[in-house]
């Protein structure tokens, strides 16, 4: 049996950064990574291998990263944790002991129990490189693809599969739009008809009752009625907690059936941390369990495991939730909430909104429009979510509002925000977009 | 005599942004704005019309953006303030009362008294357009521009001047490098090498003696006795305060010959305001007079003196300082102070650096480099500064670090902060620029 101070069984986003904060954080210490798979693949460049990235192998983590931080890897599935003993065994039949231990096991893609979901050519996305090569594959001698949920993975599928192929694209999605979880609707009606301008059918409001086929799939059946012709599926419907090791040690799982974490990322046994899409969660605004799942919040979390192993440094304030994408060319990025949610969670809101080109003046090079809208809590002020469309330096504009929502900034303290510009990368800052969003709310609180 | 409820003298960003502010946080008030110029020059944009834009009247902001809210706009140089009558006068002979006054007159470039320094051939940058105009017919048939300074006006002007055009560009620098008021040496020297690479020449540690030419400047002559051909010059070795009619009226200035006002831009005649260039400023860190003059402060300081004419209800906090470039295709941007700066003022630091690519994988289109260094005082682990270089997205990525410098958040805070990533956009949350900075620093404060 080989002993290490500190064990991870899990080798993605969570993993890694867990072993990376662990490494730092406490020098002297052993670390092992176990990784289930051959190797790690990037997770959110998952939908970009089908088309800009062109092959798994371009999307990987290098290993070569936890070699420079003195991390052992091995490729090896944890099978079981003796609690008692501190050790994890393995399917190759390894023992290790550890001092301190984390379950970073990520998630698998949930298939939903619709008939035929079994076929051959209906895939969802697992994170495995092997798994991903056999998709492309068949992606790539396909002609009808029909991608099931038009959430993140959706979008993105879709825009990536259409590039350079001559195949069919069509989203079935439940609700009346596409993304309308993580955006409110004039946002995700944009990136809609962007997609619809890229060639992809949707049709929302829309079920899947059945995937029909022989020895490949052919069709998909929807609830309306429907027919969709099919040669390949790809499900991207969501993700369920991998706690199968966890439970059969004894970890206690929380309402929405992750590992049960403390602020510190501890679990109920005090020499076990979890973190990542495994591990649940709770928001960072009312504190109830959330369903998020983000390799930007596995990382978080992995620092904040890592930091806590040997002494307590570091808390977990809730989840925010920042989300970015490309579409049609145009970026699509939301932090915390949207005024739809924010009414569902019963809050009084007031919306701000601001649009300018990012360069001034506009005639500068690579000018766009960035659009900026703002959810407020209207007796305070408080900042709950903002969300960006436009040019693409939105994707880090994002994370600007990002810091004003976990500091609980004021539309006033957005006001007088002291922002740099410059006329080749940002709005004018007499139109900022930041500042003249909340501008544009505080007016509307002042006459209410 | 006219009499408005609000009269602001100076129609750059400043009063614009009072002009702006004061309409929407006093909907029934009245608003003049009393300007100089038959137009209002971007100032930032100043540089760009020699080149990427190409003409001072595609650098303009609107007067229509004062229109359509409301606010009487007028060509008219004010000559006087009665502060018992509350009139101003003008130069056309006109007089308007105020219930109360903002004063955004600005600054104008500083000319240093050496010799021939008023010769022909000899510009400043006057934020006018009709000068604007000769000085780039001048440029556009010059062979030898000598560029005196080399802060952003200087590296900006020599860069935008060099394109396409078959001309000598000499940049005089009395400091070791370029920007070094700005940036630590690194990337101040960074830029520079960015600037040679366009053509320009650059002659650190040298001061000019005396401008020397007949009907036009023939040449600069150096202290060091160095000799330089130039059949134009330009010099960006900072502004002075316009504050003659301010004075005149027995407004008091502050210790930098600004306009003294307290936390609400108030003047000592309490229904007088001032912001912008022409006011005086205290620093953030350590609430000391600054001498940081940027139109993202100037527009800053307009929504705070137009939000507290009628009722005080906005504070100034301090300057922080966040400044953006791009030289040589290369963003540079920094806000708060840097590492020497923090030292010179007796902060003992803690460095934190990262670099990235903004891209994941990096095969992405798009994908350069992203370099962030972030200033912590050691003690508290709060953050006094951050630095950014490379890609585009930088001059985005500034302002999440001036949201964690004004919200005085520490490395610990950063290290968990939550931010938005996507292959296509930025860095992967992994190695995330501002998140690694962080945990060097603190990687570094552990082993101290």
């Amino acid at each position: 049996m080989e002993k290490y101070d500190v064990v991870i069984i899990g080798g993605s986003a969570a993993g890694f950064a867990a072993a990376l904060t662990a490494r730092s954080q406490y020098p002297e210490k052993s670390i092992l990574v176990l990784r289930r798979e051959d190797a790690t693949v990037i997770p959110c460049g998952i939908p970009y291998i089908f088309g800009t990235v062109g092959s798994p192998d371009k999307n990987l983590i290098p290993d070569a990263m936890m070699e420079k931080n003195q991390v052992d890897l091995k490729v090896d599935v944890a099978k079981a944790i003796d609690r008692e003993k501190k050790v994890v065994t393995t399917e190759k039949g390894n023992e290790y002991g550890y001092e301190k231990l984390i379950l970073a096991t990520g998630s698998r893609p949930a298939k939903p129990p619709i008939p035929g979901v079994q076929g051959n050519g209906i895939f969802a996305v697992e994170k495995d490189a092997n798994y991903l090569a056999n998709c492309l594959e068949a992606m790539n001698g396909a002609k009808d693809l029909v991608i099931v949920g038009c959430g993140f993975i959706g979008v993105e599928f879709a825009e990536e599969c259409i590039k350079g192929r001559d195949i069919n694209v069509t989203v079935v999605e439940m609700m009346h739009h596409c993304l309308m979880l993580n955006y409110d609707k004039e946002f995700a009606v944009r990136a809609e008809e962007g997609l619809k301008k890229r060639g992809v059918n949707i049709m929302g409001n829309e079920k899947v009752k059945e995937f029909v086929g022989g020895d490949r799939v052919e069709k998909v059946v929807l609830e309306s009625g429907k027919e969709i012709k099919a040669d390949i599926v790809l499900i991207g419907i969501g993700t369920a907690n991998n706690t199968a090791i966890a439970e059969d040690a004894g970890i206690e799982l929380g309402p929405l059936k992750g590992i049960a974490v403390n602020r510190y990322q501890q679990t109920n046994d005090p020499n076990i941390y979890s973190c990542g899409d495994c591990a649940e969660k709770v928001s960072f605004f009312d504190g109830k369990p959330s369903p998020l799942k983000l390799a930007s919040i596995a990382c978080m979390e992995g620092r904040i495991a890592g930091a806590n192993l040997f002494e307590t440094r570091r808390m977990n304030m809730g989840v925010i939730g920042i989300f970015s994408t490309l579409v049609d060319g145009t970026v699509y990025a939301a932090a915390g909430l949207t005024e739809s949610v924010a009414h569902q969670l019963g809050y009084n809101t007031v919306v701000g909104e601001a649009e300018a080109p990012n360069r001034h003046p506009a005639c500068m090079p690579g000018c766009e429009p960035i659009k900026v809208k703002f959810v407020f809590e209207k007796g305070t002020g408080i900042v709950l979510g903002g969300q960006v469309s436009g040019g693409s330096s939105g994707g880090e504009l994002i994370n600007a509002i990002s810091a004003f929502i976990c500091q609980r900034m004021t539309a006033e303290n957005i006001a007088t925000f002291q922002m740099g510009t410059h006329p080749g990368l940002t709005a004018s800052p007499l139109v900022y977009q930041l500042t003249a969003a909340a501008e544009n709310a505080i007016g509307k609180m002042r006459r209410s």
